[in-house]
């Protein structure tokens, strides 16, 4: 257990607290009376922003968490005898303590992918039968691919490595789905509109993040059912998804509240401003790591993560000082993750403690 | 859906919003960074003030929301083949969608209780054999009786009947739950502690509302394990709670933010002092409401509820300008509930606009 | 536990063995090697056998037992967060130890029917609102409403009873399923033919029992398909129901030996014969029962099941030569079932002892 | 689908029937009246001439099926927010449309075993953290591991590598079980009882098979509580584990048919011959196929499968006069299964075939 109130913590990107404009933004929406659950003008007028930003022809919700836009996203799209597939390093089936396959009740089929990211040829080796699946009722039919944006290796699929993915589940009769609890910081590094890289992809549910990125709390499920989607979708979207957030918990009464988040979130593109300056710090931070020869940085920075390989007795000295995770026990590759509230000057004070361990 | 802000509401305590004070604790609370999940010195202290507060011998923890609470409260507690008793009239059966339902995997035995309050004659007929549960396998075994204090139509259980309700599920070797989701508003109506009808009751479980009485987001679960409890509590408080709250996705990553509001909440007892005035203006409401002859009171005011019947014409005009809810369609019998923000000035121009159009 | 092998017992009609000629099939199918799981032309000639029965229009399949067959039943056509209708004596709520509640991760409402059947005006007061369900996140939605013909109390519906049923669930776009497990005790009783009372009166999916009249093991459920059903059933029969019976572990690898025995049973009407014959002994009881002044038949004996009050010391020195069950602790209301197995000179000596013990 | 009954296959053991001394004695059991449910002397005695096998300090249950008994075994030692562990191969995992993982509503974490058997390196990777479990709340907590005697590849674990899986698990706090639905082919191979590769080495709970081994139906669960097992399974085996066996549809009404094939199966060791019966065919099988040069078997022949790759238009061309399944699309590695009923003739006119299609 930590104790103090960090200056700065590596840990994670939700260790650090809410943008002030957030916080403004609750307290200017914090008069009156509204209609609970979001079934009034303001969350609506809100909520249709989001699906502008993000091409239309789709539709988004709140919830509370990521765990839970995970959860409501996944479920509509499996039954609870057909399965999905993640990479075995995904946040679903590494660190939802089951909440996904529980919920959903389905089996998840795991693929092992040393950068986070299954390739269109480990995808299509789950599918050896011609035609939709193989529709032998002794097997859990594979019904949704789960992949996130950026990955939980802070690595970042092309455009056309996930159009190639929506491609092949389509073609099977499935879905895909993406977990972006940092899209941000994925558009950020990639330059893109996140429509970009998700409707006009072929994405069929996006699970849309905010709190790792300077929101208080809050997020958003969204179901697109444009002409690259499975032709199922708007059912789903219009008649469905609604029960399955509410049956899952995640319905938050005074869902006005983070309508109001998110509308100072999308204002002027504080999103972006947030997850750029976050990619930017990991930049620095691998830039910097690099000049320490015993410290190789192990996987590509693509967005706001960092991680390398350290010598074990200098990664147990600087825990003491710093807060990061070791990611890996047996070869001490470590995470460290930057967010909108790190500062250079946090970087320069962990590079100097470095040095001066060795 | 309702289309503006509006300056009142009956609908629901949930339709007001956040307490100013509130609000402000939030603010001190954002700077610098914390370790996420609650895993921090902060948010245990507040967590120890609660239970301090409920009489100690319990664990707390924070969720997000009420639906959450009674899922995370309930599951420890019911193995699937087991069972869950419950008023039909409870929160748990007719608002939940099946959360409670789905996610223990269990079966829920409703009794129909005209007052929202199950009896223990009631309660005592379910167990028609001696000893704890008949053990015949073709039954789901009947583990968990959970109440509500108040109940979904605004009455209060006393002392006597708490306690023995609790007597017979502990004789049966079972657990009892109390969903309070205006648990405050039970407390300033008993005038008593919470702790004298929860803990010294020997309640097994409790779902601690926030939301509904002036916070912006946020929820306790507590298990209880003092020497009036099932003796599994203490296990179950310390080893498995936790893994209940993640997988059910009520683990909210800044958990500091939950716990600053409740610092705020228990300070001065400002959650009392919310509650006692939501309690006083239904009082108020249904003493104007009683000065009309065609309105007649339907429940017995004991918390910030008000239930009544009145003709179908009054009741459709009355919707045109005011915010609340049929609760019978067979009989117009309707609710309309008081929070921390309704002002004497709102209930007067209610009962004015009913004058005028009668 | 019972020790002995009984010349006779009332006490189900599942105490029974098997008919001779239902093993003789067994026997004769014992030769050579099949394809399993029922992927082969002998067991899908019977079930067309049986589809023909039923009115055509329809998909039929094995399963293993009463219990399995209902949760294969039920599950195609309830999502989790709908519900399913059905009266607190069923099969499904008293005696599966919450199987259908747990597999299909759903609600269940109950409604309480004096004689296990639920009248049309109960069923009409769950939907107060117009069109097909309240559409309320809030609420799981009611889907499909479960009726057993004959009921647990052994009592049946007429055709007009159940075809208004099937015609509220369908004008609410649900559905109805028959918990047929004595359904040619039913049969048999009404004088008609099975498709008469099910297919033709809309029934959507039945569960038609074996194993309790004369059966070795074996069950069929039948998904229905025509004009009369809920137009969404002929995908369910074809592309998913296997995959629930799959799950459910309700699949057999020697389906041959189900198929066999169905031969068999459906063979000059054995199912009926043998249906016949327990009925007609529960009428002889009944009537023999009505001889004796302190016992009163208690429920209208229209299968093979006979209810009746008799007085608590003679029940319990019944219990000492006989085996039947007591159904109600507190009146002492019991139960006597009669099989294909049931003899007259069974009865007679049941009278007997009856009249020697007064 | 296969249209002809077949004079051989070898699709799977399961494609034969049943041995005629099974079949006797269902028919000499078939008279009178029993308790249902095995709730009587009889299916109890058989049970313990069961468990008498076993070594004692054990129960054991009849269920129907092997999906069925792998549900019911693993159910109880897996809470829903824990995992079991198994091979990728697993039939739990490849072959029954997640049931285990509906049923529990549990995570199952799998590990990629050329061979079918798990390490205990591989197990030991699974826990990097000293202690039993990390007991971090966003992971899964892993409780059990699942392992197959002879495994879905045929192979066979040693006493010793058991021995040593159940260390780790227990080592841990968790569970170790074993399906065992071809176990008699197993002890055959092994030339060893039953108990001495489960009971003896720490095997918490069993999955016992009969019907691919000439039974008509039928299989047990059978939970160990012995020294060398968890200490929390005798409180399971004797107050839980018939709950899981209802709730999960496998309990049959009329056991004692069961009970009447096992007591057959068991007497003078019909198991064991038709066990062995099997394997010896499986090596002759083996032995013959290396006479062929093209063909090369890839698996160690441990029991009564054989697995061969061989080239595709060989395969093709056989696969017109007899029934197999090609295990592998893309090598077209095959797999042969023999069984009690499969005669030396039946192997010779295959290799005839295959030497005249060369």
């Amino acid at each position: 257990m930590e104790h103090i109130l960090m200056k700065h913590s590596f840990g994670s990107d939700n260790h650090s607290g809410v943008h002030p404009r957030i916080l403004k933004a609750i307290e200017r929406e914090n008069s009156g009376f509204r209609v609970a659950y979001g079934d009034e003008d303001y969350t609506q007028k809100v909520l249709s922003q989001l699906e502008n930003l993000l091409g239309g022809n789709c539709k988004a919700i709140f919830v509370f968490n990521g765990t839970g836009a995970n959860v409501v996203a996944l479920s509509p799209f499996v039954r609870h005898w057909e399965s999905v597939i993640a990479p075995s390093t995904a946040h679903i089936i590494a660190d939802e303590c089951g909440a996904p396959q529980h919920f959903t009740g389905s089996q998840f089929v795991t693929v092992d992918c040393p950068d986070g990211k299954i390739t269109s040829a480990q995808l299509e080796s789950l599918f050896p039968y011609q035609g939709s699946g193989d529709n032998d009722w002794h097997h859990a039919q594979k019904r949704v691919l789960s992949i996130s944006q950026p990955t939980e290796l802070g690595t970042l699929y092309t455009i056309d490595e996930i159009k190639r993915l929506a491609q092949i589940m389509h073609s099977h009769g499935g879905f895909i789905h993406m977990d972006g609890s940092r899209i941000s910081n994925a558009a950020a590094s990639m330059g893109m509109d996140i429509k970009e890289f998700t409707n006009e992809c072929g994405i069929d549910v996006l699970s849309f993040g905010g709190t790792k990125n300077g929101i208080l709390m809050g997020e958003a499920v969204v179901i697109f059912y444009g002409e690259k989607q499975n032709p199922r979708n708007r059912e789903i979207a219009e008649n469905e998804m609604e029960f399955f957030r509410k049956q899952s918990t995640q319905l938050y009464s005074k869902n006005r509240f983070i309508a109001a988040q998110f509308e100072e979130y999308l204002k002027d593109n504080l999103y972006l401003e947030m997850a750029t300056h976050a990619n930017e710090m990991a930049q620095y931070l691998a830039s910097r790591l690099s000049e320490i020869p015993c410290i190789k940085i192990s996987k590509k920075t693509e967005s706001n993560a960092v991680f390398a390989t350290l010598p074990k007795e200098l990664c147990n000295k600087l825990l003491e000082r710093h807060y990061f995770y070791i990611w890996d026990e047996s070869t001490y590759e470590s995470r460290w993750m930057c967010s909108f509230a790190t500062r250079k000057e946090d970087i320069d004070n962990f590079i100097e403690d470095i040095k001066q361990l060795m």
